[in-house]
């Protein structure tokens, strides 16, 4: 399917390059990876300004509150939905959650809560004291069936072959979800790694479809919030083409996560949990 | 030099791996990239927390506050050091900064005025209205001379040679500034890309020297906030190894910065004003 690029909701932009070699100078046209801020409103207020590549921004919208804990299931949501205000110019780039029951009763809190936390913390959720309260509240998870090594080995590869506009681009962040058995359930392409991530998730949830055992591939390196989005997530394996960091791995030894590096043939590292890996 | 790993000021931590390829299970020693949270703390108050690698943390605040325009030059520092207190037992992540003059005026100014930005923007400072904002308050940069294509087809490897920790642990963003004539005049390396950027200028900042004609190499991709950070600290050329964010191109352009991208032997692409760039 070729891609709308003049579209704002395409993944990629076209853009003059002058390609400079020894040989000398040539003017060519070139396609970057599309970067605008997505602003995500709770209950008519801004919530969080992310800057994302446009593409299934509701379940970005919708991931990104399942992450940050205001959103806890599918029935928690009422409507999420791109603003429809004829006067907003940029329409294409505010999504509206609406909460229901409970959760609804509770949107104000989180609000005020926010104001609060961010004020003190600019990444949301951070460090040690993060591993504490989420070791609190969390239980470590546990596989009930294990993977074999030969569906890890297999996934960079069909990563790679769900990432249209990185092909297009070089510019993207890849992420895609696997059951054990190597059943694709879903993928997500972003100038923002753990965007993609919100993404599948949150398209998980907006279709409310439960995580068993799946494997979560991505494309580039394992921070600390991408195991804190998995285990919050419930995905008990998560791999990676690179590396992952110190706090990454301290933090899926304790939830339970497998947690696997340099996934790239003939091999992989495992940093934790390794029991889950069938040979 | 060899690099001390127990330490907590070093930029990588010790695991232990098993390694999976078709031949079995091997237990390693390997090293991560080091991961901790740096509490940014203005006047005694907590102003960002960021995930970095520990490591010119000093630098990494002044530069942090330097992005953020609550530092505009040296001489508005009047301290920046570690937290000392003595049953603080995460000190050495707490950096502690001290303005003098009229920018500690301004500090408590700086504290509420985040409290209410943050709130409602997760990423500080965000898309197209802040690049009016931004090019409201500060001219397009214009290089005094010009680079050779030469030199900058030799920055990917010679910023690579700075990246000790990268060659450990494969998990670092690495960062470097050189002159037009290919002086070596800061480098970095971070799990987050944008801490490398900040660390380099930072640390120039914090020993009161001065940008002039420069070139940033980064080791990866080129999103909106690098172009940001060129911009406040003004610098005219970014050249990166990957691809830049549309974004990025956007702002490079309004920016007056020579963006360059994909530059690897024996070529480059040059986004913007490419008229800097001598062959």
């Amino acid at each position: 399917m070729p891609m709308a690029i003049s579209d704002d909701l395409s993944p990629v932009r076209r853009v003059e390059v002058v390609r400079v070699t020894g040989a000398g100078r040539e003017r060519v046209a070139d396609l970057a990876a599309a970067e605008e801020p997505l602003d995500i409103r709770l209950h008519g207020e801004s919530f969080a300004i992310v800057m994302r590549t446009p593409g299934e921004d509701r379940a970005l919208a919708a991931g990104f509150l399942f992450s940050e804990r205001v959103i806890r299931d599918a029935a928690d949501i009422g409507a999420v939905e791109h603003c429809r205000h004829p006067d907003h110019a940029d329409a294409h780039n505010v999504v509206d959650v609406f909460l229901r029951g409970d959760a609804a009763n509770r949107a104000r809190e989180h609000l005020e809560r926010r104001r609060r936390v961010v004020a003190a913390s600019s990444c949301g959720i951070c460090g040690r004291t993060s591993i504490d309260e989420l070791s609190a509240d969390l239980r470590p998870l546990a596989a009930r069936g294990r993977v074999s090594a030969s569906v890890i080995g297999s996934l960079p590869g069909r990563l790679r072959d769900t990432q249209e506009a990185f092909e297009d681009t070089g510019g993207l962040h890849g992420a895609a979800l696997f059951s054990f058995d190597g059943t694709l359930l879903g993928a997500a392409e972003d100038v923002g790694r753990h965007n993609a991530v919100d993404k599948i998730v949150g398209r998980l949830l907006l279709d409310d479809r439960s995580i068993g055992d799946a494997v979560l591939m991505v494309s580039g390196r394992v921070s600390f919030e991408i195991i804190q989005k998995a285990w919050l997530a419930g995905i008990p394996v998560v791999a990676a083409v690179s590396a992952p960091t110190s706090l990454a791995v301290e933090l899926a030894g304790t939830a339970g996560i497998t947690l696997l590096g340099f996934v790239r043939p003939p091999g992989f590292n495992a940093y934790t949990h390794e029991q889950t890996i069938a040979l």
